[in-house]
């Protein structure tokens, strides 16, 4: 296949904007991006979301197309839940491995914002099974509430434990200019932090954003004359998992996201030992706890744990989302994949503005539903 | 770029399925689709769809994967409203052409009797931009009306000539065992139906309809080994118009459909000349005579005129439509893309169930919004 570059990136901060339009958000990224790459027409866009129609607008492609002043180049709209961003990165990819187009925006954009929060609640809960789980009237959080019960339970972990991956999240996003949540918590914070779905607590929890993020992808030739610091996009995997959590196989993995993690490394050709910087999915902590045994950067069952023995803070290898993660830079819903690869991008290119840990090759892990659909993408200087 | 070839299609009926799942209706279409193809498990899955929040469920990809037996695969879900399937098909066939996937199954699914016809008339309307146009309490078949009106208006159109369209359709779909309306009318018929949106009549519009269909591209190499009638991808265009009338050049023309058509044509190496079927996006009668003019086969302001005096009958060429379009086959949002695509490859195999007229090259168009996201493909027997 063709080799893809990443030569642009942008981001809006991550935060509520009531008063900025969905298309202005996504402008506002893209303009970023595309200045960085030299501020050429690109023949395509894909837009990652999950929740525009909750504000009554779809054919999102076109809208920002024509906003941003893009009329004409083909495009579309790509949808995997809360894994939206990076799904739609493997499109925009394949937009440019096939051959057929040479520069690609991709952009990951969501206002929750929109609506009031139980509306904006009911609507993540679509990334669950309508049939199998909704009906029963259980919200997003209580399916990972029963996974947080379950992942404790069977391997021994305390509620300390589970409280540290906040606790460093918070202190990352501190020094991140675009993060939503800006403050210190300590592990006595989480705990006495109100109760959402037991035991899901408040600090648990990824906050409702707005945001958009975006990436201008080239092939070879193309990267070579728009950028001196192009990013390769060396490996690339995604996979599915059921919708429904009653269909898994086991209650604490994310299969989907080992899946597409090893098909990512094999792409790559290298192991998760390789990664120097890594931003993973932490919509709850316990995401952030499998998804860390799932990418091989802990053994099964002792991801909290090694977070709470002071892990994958900057200067471990890898360091773990010095960004502060959907925990606390926030969770733009289908744009939250796409903030991912910008932060890495500048953190190979030295250029993050919060925690900068550099490194050569980097890694981000993004989730639609409970791993229902997960991309890897492992990015390399 | 690497080649592809459809080596598999199903689809199902088209009508109202009150009793049907999304998911089931989906599944009817993939097994179809994938006997067709030698069974063999793709790589990945694409689904084309609109508007399955207005039932709750995002997250389609891993919903239809999973129930189709095919979980741990790669996919994502496709949307630009109405143009839905078209743009599914131009992310599928990218990651056949990227050579990252060897066998890629593109479904598209609508299940619009979900929820009652006011609910869906508005969901439908999300194609449109929320902004400025949605918040005047415009309707989809209102912005619809503004473009026939002017049509007529500026072409010297009657309103006998309009009708002509339809009754073809009504016509074509009679023999389709997989239509919605099977049901003969005359044009005074269509001038006798009830006024939606003045000058838009009942019989000037599709109706609402749930569907599937299902496609199985593979690479050069492996379609030789799935399939005696594989049916090559010669030509695909998609692009983007902006999403509200207002900003448009002109309101009767579809830029849009012109220049993904132009793309198509180039990639293939062919005209409009050298097409002996096509199915064409009939949303509206007006939509078609547009369509018939952007794509070549009519000069400007003669589409509605040439239907009239007869033309694109099975017979002539091309032949448009033998399958009654979306005005009489039906018009199952995101799948119609699939459809047109599905009943053009049997075209060209022989094998379609209705009026079947055969041929070597053929071309559908389908477009989201009015004509905001369109994508042409050539397909070649």
């Amino acid at each position: 296949m063709r080799k893809a570059y990443i030569v642009g990136v942008g981001m809006t901060k991550v935060g509520k904007f009531y008063d900025k339009s969905i298309r202005e958000l996504a402008a506002e990224a893209v303009f970023k991006a595309l200045d960085e790459a030299g501020n050429e027409k690109p023949d395509a866009i894909v837009v990652g979301n999950m929740l525009s129609s909750l504000a009554e607008q779809e054919n999102l492609a076109s809208l920002i197309a024509d906003y941003t002043g893009l009329r004409g180049i083909s495009g579309f709209k790509v949808e995997g839940a809360c894994g939206s961003g990076g799904a739609a990165f493997l499109a925009g990819y394949s937009l440019i491995a096939s051959g057929v187009f040479k520069k690609v925006l991709v952009v990951g954009v969501e206002k929750l914002s929109e609506r009031p929060t139980p509306a904006t609640s009911r609507g993540l809960a679509w990334a669950a099974d309508a049939d199998y789980e909704l009906v029963h009237g259980v919200s997003f959080a209580g399916l990972n509430a029963l996974v947080m019960r379950y992942y404790m339970s069977k391997h021994g972990v305390s509620r300390e434990e589970m409280a540290a991956w906040p606790v460093l999240m918070h202190e990352n996003a501190l020094q991140n200019p675009y993060a939503q949540l800006k403050k210190k918590i300590s592990i006595e914070d989480v705990l006495k932090s109100p109760v959402i779905a037991d035991p899901v607590r408040l600090y648990d929890a990824s906050p409702l954003s707005d945001g958009a993020a975006a990436v201008v992808l080239a092939s070879e030739e193309v990267a070579r004359k728009l950028s001196d610091t192009p990013i390769h996009v060396a490996g690339l995997g995604n996979a599915l998992d059921s919708t429904d959590l009653t269909s898994r196989y086991e209650l604490d993995r994310l299969l989907a996201s080992k899946l597409s993690a090893e098909k990512a490394f094999q792409m790559a050709g290298v192991s998760s030992k390789d990664i120097d910087v890594a931003e993973i999915h932490d919509a709850y902590g316990v995401t952030a706890a499998i998804s860390l045994e799932e990418l091989g950067f802990a053994p099964r069952g002792k991801g909290a744990k090694l977070v709470y023995e002071g892990r994958f803070r900057a200067g471990d290898r890898p360091a773990v989302n010095p960004s502060g993660g959907l925990k606390a830079r926030g969770h733009p819903v289908g744009a939250t994949g796409i903030y991912q690869i910008v932060e890495v991008v500048l953190q190979l290119r030295g250029d993050f503005p919060g925690i900068n840990v550099g490194g050569e090759i980097g890694l981000t892990q993004n989730l639609g539903g409970v791993g229902a659909n997960v991309t890897t993408t492992i990015l390399r200087r």
